[in-house]
């Protein structure tokens, strides 16, 4: 089954929005055994998109965007124009806009009403998320979908509607892969530890992807094979177990936060933080999991270096003879978060994001992170760069894995 | 000057990797007065790719990716035989190469020395941050740039090496436009709301593009006589200020956070946050900008309904009278909060985020937001949906705009 995609917007043209559409369902259709043959970006444009859909030669031709109830929106038009279907006013549609308006208690205008009309002899797909329904044209030898280019909106139509039907109307060829999350490590130097398992899996026709993000570098092991190559590939993963046993963090669609949120809930046990330098972005990351109101407490967040002896008692006499980023300091914030918090674990963060140095004479990207356990407490040195965003984001990451390491540790006890 | 890009890579069809740098160059290229006429993503192959270059049609074609060193790069072998130009070693870029692994203390393999080989006759764009030196190929009627797939060396080319050529070789008209951020109102509310101005700016020959995310509606109004146009679009923006001056947030590339930011700053005021259903993300998003530890002092963060009570002393015969999530438990929140963190400003967040209703009888998106000043305690009710990732930044959003709004008034006084 061959797929093309059609993203519509000017904004993506002049960037000022990314297509992460397309890669949403580039990714969604790979995995149900889709092969993406061209992602094409096109205008508002009536005749361009014209000529797009006239020249897609795929099985199925997916467009996103342009189904908003403004004057630049001109998908539906086009679309009714090109398949020669009339717009009417689509019941269905017409009941869950009145309702989305209705929930809300906010006023329908004219405008959400013409998003009822719709393509007379297309199949509509409801759209639960919003107000613009999604389409499935079959005609002239083609099948396009139109869904909106509002990401949450997208997404809901193609799980809830197109995916069910995608398994009935095509012959699908899944491609088989897992995917291993690591951590602690960059791709290149990765790669070199772990040349000889890579080039094992290249004899055995497997593919390995490295996939990297901040902090975070995913190895996606594929055959073409389906399940075929099932045991093989979880054999090779056996392997790399050994091989980098403290980089592995998790696999498919786990996450460092998801990681620890399991581990939290299977040991029963609570955690909380004391912020400074990330300022809620662990915290934020903890609470990203439904459920974390069982094992997240809450946080202090000290900011600003006064804040760590108003909130915590942490004399400013300590602080100033330690540096307010230290070893130190980070002990004495876990610690007396740990026992302010009444929780089981207690994660610490102090250190120098950028640009500037601040109360601290160390360099920009020096953290120390700290953890407080029933056991003992511990603090660990780390230096990023000078890439404010990325150290904040690096500085949670590395404490979420210093508390996911920790708490491995007491599961296996 | 009409540019296409082609984005070569399997990683971008199936989703592996978003494609960041087809945004990043629309908007450079925008910015500097190219009109994009598409962007085209296709997979590593020789055949698509040769077909590809021999139907664009633009000015300029740019095609970014498949110059690694990996057997999967194909992208410079299929230019020099379209262009029909034979690979010959560069001595320069040699040097380079040999430099760049000399200065990293590693050895150079034979792939390497093998990206000194480049078709002879294009014109070499050096890449100071990698190895894969970019092509400028001029013939058959066409101009086609070349350019590594990662993101800093390709924006290190085209910043050093291909913009200043660009107004030698083109005439380029810049594009001019404006952007105004506005909060509060979705996008076809708005649309109804300053339907008539729109319409003023049609019949100036004004574009106008809605470009909605979570919480934030952008209007990009552009024209294309560049510069001449700059007092007429001031005026249309006036115009706006005065239809919608509650929901202007800002323009340009500011954003919520760093209006804020940029109000405290100048009222020389400090804030703090008590977060509950937010867990963080609020505060984590005043700290985006440097500088925050100006303004920003700390935050509680109290999660689990007992915290509220441990951490800001507020009773829990209170809290189980009105409900954690009330108007009552929002304002004592951030009057605790404002006493706590000596802060001029305290916002506090609590409200059910989902996908479950914890421990509220409210349904899920329901959220108080509260600010305490020296003046007063205000809290505001908010009904967000179901999402709750999407919940978490609405209610973020929305708490930063009420300090906005706030702010402004104090500001004015």
């Amino acid at each position: 089954m061959i797929v093309s995609i059609i993203s519509i917007g000017d904004e993506l043209l002049i960037g000022q929005t990314v297509n992460t559409n397309a890669a949403w369902l580039g990714k969604e259709l790979s995995l149900h055994g889709a092969r993406i043959q061209q992602i094409l970006t096109i205008p508002d444009d009536d005749l361009i998109i014209h000529k797009a859909i006239d020249e897609s030669t795929s099985d199925l031709c997916i467009i996103t965007g342009g189904l908003g109830p403004t004057k630049d929106d001109r998908t539906k038009k086009v679309l009714a124009a090109y398949f020669e279907m009339p717009l009417v006013e689509d019941e269905a549609t017409l009941n869950h806009i009145t309702e989305f308006f209705a929930r809300r208690n906010r006023p329908m205008l004219p405008v959400n009403i013409d998003q009822a009309l719709l393509p007379k002899g297309c199949e509509i797909l409801p759209n639960r998320m919003g107000t613009a329904a999604g389409m499935w044209f079959k005609g002239k030898g083609k099948s396009v979908i139109s869904l909106p280019g509002v990401p949450y909106e997208m997404k809901g139509i193609f799980l809830e509607e197109i995916l069910p039907r995608l398994s009935k109307y095509y012959k699908i060829n899944a491609l088989y892969h897992q995917t291993i999350i690591t951590h602690g490590m960059g791709e290149s130097f990765l790669a070199e530890r772990i040349a000889k398992w890579e080039s094992s899996l290249e004899k055995a026709h497997l593919s390995l992807a490295y996939l990297p993000s901040t902090g975070i570098v995913k190895l996606r092991i594929g055959s073409n094979k389906g399940n075929v190559d099932k045991p093989l590939i979880d054999h090779k993963i056996q392997e790399l177990q050994t091989l980098i046993p403290e980089l592995i963090v998790g696999y498919g669609e786990d996450s460092m936060s998801s990681v620890v949120a399991k581990l939290l809930t299977k040991l029963n046990s609570t955690v909380g933080t004391v912020e400074s330098c990330t300022a809620g972005n662990l915290s934020s990351s903890i609470i990203l999991n439904s459920g974390s109101s069982i094992y997240y407490r809450g946080s202090l967040l000290t900011y600003q270096t006064e804040m760590k002896s108003s909130l915590l008692g942490i004399e400013p006499e300590f602080i100033n003879r330690y540096d307010v980023v230290s070893e130190e300091v980070a002990k004495h914030m876990a610690e007396a978060g740990k026992k302010r918090l009444c929780v089981d674990y207690c994660l610490s963060t102090t250190g120098i994001m950028g640009p500037t140095s601040g109360d601290s004479n160390h360099p920009v990207g020096t953290v120390w992170i700290g953890l407080s356990t029933d056991k003992e407490t511990i603090a660990k040195k780390f230096h990023f760069g000078d890439n404010r965003l990325r150290n904040i984001e690096m500085c949670t990451l590395s404490a979420l894995n210093l508390l996911r390491i920790t708490l491995l540790k007491d599961f296996s006890l």
